[in-house]
């Protein structure tokens, strides 16, 4: 086991080297796609799948290409979510949004990139193992990142401006939008190391809770925090009129619930068993986030 | 085997119940992909994979995921190429262009799930297979559909508007954003079926001197076809600038120069020496082409 920040400098090496090695490509495209991967960023979902893989036996080795390939799916969101016609950001971790650089259609093409790098990394490294895991792990990230896991938040998030919000369309919107790929993280590390069907189920919880209580501690950043910490403008929230928790629920509840989710999510990782002290960390560091 | 209108069929009745298959998904963007899916479309891709597994031994029953997701692919790209960043399309079979009847952001998450549904089936479908021909598969087409095929293609059309054609660039642009999803027709058919590598290099040659076939009578189309017959407007080519082969040799060369990409297309087909009859009377009716 390594330390959060290990595997972060792991990632952080690996990403770009990762994408290249998919062979030869318009220079304008991969240098789109690589301005967004190396604008930093928490790398909070690939470490939570080497961490998770790593903990139940697996190597941070095997699980490289899946991590980065989980990496390029969240930043492929992120591109295409910042359009002009989704959130229309300019602004993102501290620089120009990709199509303020690039053009909206070199960052519709840079989205789309990523996405199929992501796919075409898991089903390269799928085809070159001899056991079944490798396509297992490959349908789990890309079943989360879907129509049915975060491109289906997204959707339902567009949807549900201007409309006045409930729990349940909050919950959905939050537990496919955010929570879907941190799931992906820590299922896909569990499955590539081998575990066993409870074990996963358990992973998928704590991301499940995990991944609520973030999108929870995001909506209050947009109202509290700091913009220069964040990298990026606050109260856009507002602005668009989106659907948060903070809206339904006020500042002090958000915190109260946030606070409920971690609890839950660390229930999950005491019935898992394993040496989670990675993700731990993470569950614990949620309440104290300033970006 | 089966005959083309017999694989289409089989396509057409399984393209949206496979995409449903994939898990609930919000009503909107689920009619959004449907939309462009159930279009109508001449199911190229689609029957050639099929027909290149049917050919070389295997069933097309295995290899209906993958012509599904072919087709998927397929279908997202001229969702987000008919975007107002890109080609500014109002019209494509006949109808109203995506994003014309979802929006923009409607359109760009149409055009993000359906790639990510592709690559779904395709990882499904690889997860429940016992040896690794599924995975192989599904790198071979997202290979072809990626920054160093498809989108890579893509990119290029893009950043060549409004420069001066050569024939590197233009076969550049054509083998990637045309003959690279062909070539994947008739490889992963192939791989599927357990083909040996020869054969598939010759499957894939097939395929690029098709596709460039297939484009160079597209760009004909667009400056001497009938657009009620073709479902969409003429002369967007000269009127965005495009680089094309038409421009580039004017109409004589090209049907003499596509003629020429028919013939080695069938060469490669002699070489392959199997029941290619579905292959052959598609490259035999390029020459004939109003749609």
């Amino acid at each position: 086991m390594k330390s959060f920040e290990e595997y972060r400098d792991l990632v952080n090496r690996n990403l770009s080297p990762l994408l290249r090695s998919l062979g030869p490509m318009p220079g304008e495209l991969e240098e789109a796609m690589c301005y967004s991967l190396e604008a930093g960023g928490k790398r909070l979902r690939p470490v939570l799948l080497l961490a998770s893989c790593e903990m139940a036996g697996g190597t941070a080795e095997d699980a490289l290409p899946f991590a980065c390939a989980l990496e390029m799916i969240h930043t492929y969101s992120l591109i295409h979510d910042d359009l002009p016609a989704l959130d229309n950001d300019d602004l993102r971790r501290g620089r120009p949004t990709n199509h303020m650089v690039y053009g909206e259609a070199g960052a519709i093409l840079a989205g789309d990139g990523l996405l199929n790098c992501a796919a075409e990394l898991m089903a390269r490294s799928a085809a070159e193992r001899e056991d079944a895991l490798g396509a297992r792990a490959m349908y789990c990230v890309l079943r989360h990142a879907g129509v049915s896991g975060m491109i289906g938040g997204q959707s339902a998030d567009v949807s549900s401006e201007e409309q006045e919000p409930t729990e349940e369309t909050l919950t959905y919107i939050h537990s496919h939008k955010t929570a879907d790929l941190i799931e992906a993280a820590v299922e896909a590390g569990l499955i590539l190391a081998g575990a066993a069907p409870e074990a996963i189920e358990d992973g998928r919880r704590f991301g499940y809770h995990f991944g609520l209580a973030f999108q929870m501690t995001d909506d209050l950043l947009d109202v509290i925090g700091d913009p220069k910490k964040m990298g990026k403008r606050t109260g856009l929230d507002a602005e668009h009129q989106k659907m948060t928790w903070v809206a339904f629920r006020g500042v002090e509840e958000t915190r109260l619930d946030a606070a409920k989710q971690i609890r839950l999510a660390k229930e999950a990782l005491d019935r898992l068993g394993l040496d989670s002290r990675i993700h731990r960390q993470l569950a614990d560091s949620l309440l104290d986030r300033n970006n």
